[in-house]
């Protein structure tokens, strides 16, 4: 287990913030521990009141199944009754959508990143962006 | 009902770790009671943070429906509304997912094991494992 | 509604994270719109893993009775049964503790901080200096 | 951040349970990580059957007060709203009885076992043997 601080998380922010105004787009983004624990968040001007909690859930969720949110959203698609019942069992803390990327230290898990508020695509490439270095 | 009791509960977990671990994957195991109450538990390092509830919710499906976890997972798969109705009138405690595996001792249900952590066929062949004799 | 940017929420936020540090203590901080909606949150490391959740609770309790949490906490100090109606008509959304200072611009409420992680005394007095011009 | 691993879990719930059968009480032990997620759980034969769900609640309100829950339920005792809000706040997570023992690695928090069975004062005792050293 490796310790993510505020300052990483609220670095990731940033990078993530600026490439959605690169995007012309508005998003919340939420930075999780790799215990699916909160570090910190932010909501851009202009984003929707829905979009901080979706952005925690896609974050949990790429601690939860230790992929990208958008590879487990992906094994979901067509598959309804399983996507519920992981969503049940996890307390209503996982989302099946993309957006969350998962960071890792070498091989350990880091931490995750949630975006919510544009398209998709646009959500998982600003939490992309965010990790890069 | 017939008496599961600890030490048959961590017998079963210690082979399903094992079975895990030939197979090079990172798994939770929960074992149940044939009430569907929770015997024992353990989650191997590196499994993921939210396996073990899984894993709870597998075991208790398969005594639920007094099958394997995998075979009524089968037959929801195309039936999402009556899946929600079951996960909702069980207080969510199923999960229609395979690595539920129901152990019996004669005709008698003797409890169940749940696996998460792998693929859905390792998870249910770490599970079958475990109670073979 | 007057509109509290994020930039505002962040300068919340560090003048409670500079406050908690002077008194030797580790908080979470989160930052709620008029709307009671999330604008921006940071956990300090060190800070506790629940801690964000009861932050964020603050600040909507100081948003939905238009005070600081530390008045409302005080008036149903002894009245659990008004209390528990409160909280589930809120959707489990209020929390009766202090930590949570509502901001006014003028007459209007321009948003509310949420303060976790130290006694209550400590967690209010971030909270006020935060929003102290 | 510390590594709790199996192997330690599984060494606090067998002297756990040694503890309590030397008290003579059967008892659920349930370990939780510093991130308060599972890692290992065993119910005494005989045990109640809520014992698990109870054992996992106190360990988990030790992680998330950073203190033995016989202290924040002492806190909590003639305060019921503030206890309310709390638990409503953690997602039904915590409890406020003791029995929840936090283990610490130096400054930095280890985990935490829960124990549910016998009085308070048996639980809290099984829980402190348990990481005594």
């Amino acid at each position: 287990m490796t310790n993510l601080t505020l300052e990483q998380a609220e670095g990731w922010i940033k990078k993530a913030c600026a490439k959605a105004t690169q995007l012309g787009v508005k998003v919340s983004v939420y930075v999780v521990d790799s215990g699916g624990n909160p570090v910190a968040f932010a909501r851009m001007d202009g984003a929707g009141v829905l979009t901080p909690d979706i952005a925690r859930a896609k974050a949990y969720t790429a601690i939860a199944f230790k992929s990208h949110s958008k590879d487990i959203a992906e094994r979901m698609k067509d598959r309804p009754a399983a996507a519920l019942g992981l969503t049940q069992a996890s307390g209503n803390r996982v989302v099946f959508l993309p957006g969350g990327v998962l960071a890792k230290k070498g091989e350990e898990i880091h931490g995750a990143i949630g975006v919510s508020g544009a398209s998709s695509d646009q959500d998982h490439e600003c939490g992309l962006e965010a990790i890069a270095t």
